[in-house]
């Protein structure tokens, strides 16, 4: 995957953005009329009836070749709560084979004339791969592919961070934990630069840094009561403790007196720091319950914010405006 | 758990049913309140539109950590008939441990603004941990949990009792099977003991009979044909065969000879005695076909019944009076 | 499963088609309907809202005892594009013995008021057991049995080539592959004959051509050249390659190798000559890219009209007459 030529895709002719695939390529003004129409879909989430019908008669298809029951709810209930129909496809079970046959599944399903693909799979470049095969009439929004990207992720982040902190350009952001596998760093990096972030770190041991990290406009620390200095956002990431431990990480123990986020260690970071997490957390592995149910933890705001922050990508890449945000009859 | 404390997780400080966790704390006018609502949403069963806007833009989660394709369907229809969303949420595979990751899973969910959890579990209590822990807007419904309550099954079968039967001081009932592990037989014994019954019996082998069951305000017979003496409800029980064969039974076939319901054994009973079975039936192990399908039987009434009376039970906990009976339009 | 028999099943007592059971024993005139029916569901695909109210208060239940996410789909996709509710059941789970079990299954959900079952098994009859056993509002599709039929597939196949070809009387069909297990060929074969092709041939290797396959109407040949000649609509089938590879056909380069449609052997048919596949396609095995991406390949309009067919059928099922078809306001 050419990092040149992946924002291409994402644009139609006129320039309007026709798919969500990575945060890379996209522009700060891009990324801020995603979060400002969110702001409108907040308030649905708190009405009695939570839904619009703005993507009535549209069919939204859950394509997951990776399973993950609380990604896909979330795209689920902000398709519903727009109105779309929603197809759930545990597409593991129709393609054994990758390449030619995911292209297979993806264009019975657009003969279909279905409208939307949320798709997940474990290699990088999937959803890439899908995007560009697909007639103009058809969005595709990548739900985490790989190592390489998790933009929903990244923009809910950004949302819960300009809801409780403000302006990016007055704040210090470090992402701790295992930065090499996590596409959920990667697109969390390119947001945070593209907004103007006074400053980004990324903090973990040595064998979970990638090389030449540097290279993403980042600094990398291994000390994490160093990194955390004046930080205004932790961003924790979930561990992968499944498969690491005993070969990245010495344990989970040492894993946790190093990295794990304690009330001593927010209290290294700035007076009024806050704490985030994508979930699902591994309790006192990456942080403790004191923390993450904490009067600095924002865990739960990004789930709910979650929901309206998808409603909005949708909305958007579907070309359906807001601005009749009435509720059905 | 409790027997005290339960009960009041169940009600909000006006003393409104919040939540639907066990029969037992309830009140006669409680259950009944919730049999006459149904009673109103048996005719929408019958309409050619079988749909009322009530809970239109509420989202219904079925988290099932056990999984039971059967239930979950009754409470699916039950929501989309009162235009609710649906998520259906096969939560084994969310979350490997209990306790605190179940309390995380709920609060996710929760924060995604979703308004009802109908929750299933091996292990008793569960969905009282999670009533006590959720935001007064979240109602939970107990749709089984291990041995300890199945509310809603208890609830249909009184509906279909007082259907079929009337009074329930004048009617004796016999619950018949493995009443140790049932956790249908305690919900009906506390229902029956509420509305009034005449005499609620229990009656099966001394293996499968808790100790002390007396307590509980029945009479226990191991001896079938002295236990159906007079009764005029038989209530089955289904047999978990496959965990009990060899060790608190001796063999399906002996199992069957003295405990199988036949029709020489209804013939036992009251003259005009009904059989009652909440499914799926081992047809030939706990009831032969002539009865399970014959004119006593109220097996399919109650299934019937149990998606009227599930309306019911969603539209009070949700607050939503059935006033506006009117189909869409 | 009498052949004699089964027509019968499908139609109520004032000659109404009830259940659509298999293709056998349907005369011309209601399968023309179907596809005259399905005519006007195609420009629903292409609307903006592509839902009409036709079903809405209706519920479809996919019971699924064979597993097929993508016949699944597109059951799913028909029923909610005329605004039913949808219940999937993957069947496999609820009951493990068949035969009686699987009419507890269906009584139990007819019994909750659902209108339509569209029914999938790996044994032949299921589908006719299950309708034989059915209330007269109840409605079931058969969405394939065993070796025996699979009529949704014939059905938009037939729509295809009416749509693309014309006249059945002046064209001939090849129908190529594994002719023994398919019940995608058998539909088809009857299908052709009743709307009068003027020719029918079956293709396929001599241990995949069921004995006495003549007396259906069709020409056999073991020489895919030979068979090929003068045809005007090539249908291929899926090659079940698991189950037969070592036993049934010699290798999988050797099957390619003699059956396989390659782009010369489509120079072989009439010069005008279409492909068509039900999917999903082993390519390099049955059939090349070239073939089935080329301009010769109807494959893709195939799914396209299978929701238009399958709209129609459950619309014309349930009784629900196509003159209304606004979109939903």
């Amino acid at each position: 995957m050419s990092r040149n030529s992946t924002p291409d895709v994402q644009f139609d002719a006129d320039g309007q953005l026709r798919h969500l695939l990575t945060i890379d390529g996209l522009n700060a003004e891009t990324i801020i009329d995603i979060l400002d129409t969110a702001e409108s879909f907040i308030s649905i989430g708190q009405r009695r009836i939570r839904k619009v019908p703005l993507l009535h008669g549209r069919t939204v298809v859950n394509l997951f070749f990776e399973p993950s029951t609380r990604t896909r709810t979330t795209f689920e209930i902000a398709a519903k709560r727009l109105s779309a129909d929603v197809i759930n496809l545990n597409a593991s079970r129709m393609s054994t084979s990758k390449g030619e046959s995911v292209l297979d599944t993806v264009r019975t399903l657009e003969a279909m004339h279905t409208d939307m693909f949320v798709v997940r799979d474990g290699s990088s470049g999937t959803a890439h791969l899908i995007a560009r095969h697909v007639p103009a009439h058809v969005h595709i929004i990548n739900a985490g592919d790989g190592r390489h990207a998790h933009p929903t992720q990244a923009m809910l982040d950004m949302f819960t961070i300009r809801q409780h902190k403000g302006a990016f350009d007055q704040l210090r952001f470090a992402i701790v934990g295992d930065i090499l596998h996590s596409r959920v760093a990667r697109s969390q990096i390119h947001a945070l630069n593209i907004l103007g972030a006074r400053e980004v770190r990324v903090i973990g041991p040595q064998t979970l840094l990638p090389t030449e990290i540097e290279r993403l406009g980042v600094t990398a620390f291994t000390n994490m009561d160093d990194g955390l200095s004046d930080i205004d956002v932790i961003m924790m990431l979930r561990l992968q403790l499944e498969r690491m431990e005993g070969q990245l990480i010495p344990s989970s123990q040492e894993y946790f007196r190093l990295y794990g986020l304690t009330s001593e260690r927010v209290a290294r970071a700035a007076p009024d720091a806050v704490v985030m997490h994508p979930g699902p957390m591994n309790r006192g592995l990456e942080i403790t319950s004191s923390v993450a149910d904490g009067e600095r933890s924002l865990i739960l705001p990004q789930v709910t914010n979650g929901i309206a922050v998808r409603m909005s990508i949708m909305a958007k890449l579907m070309g359906s405006q807001p601005q009749t945000l009435e509720p059905e009859p």
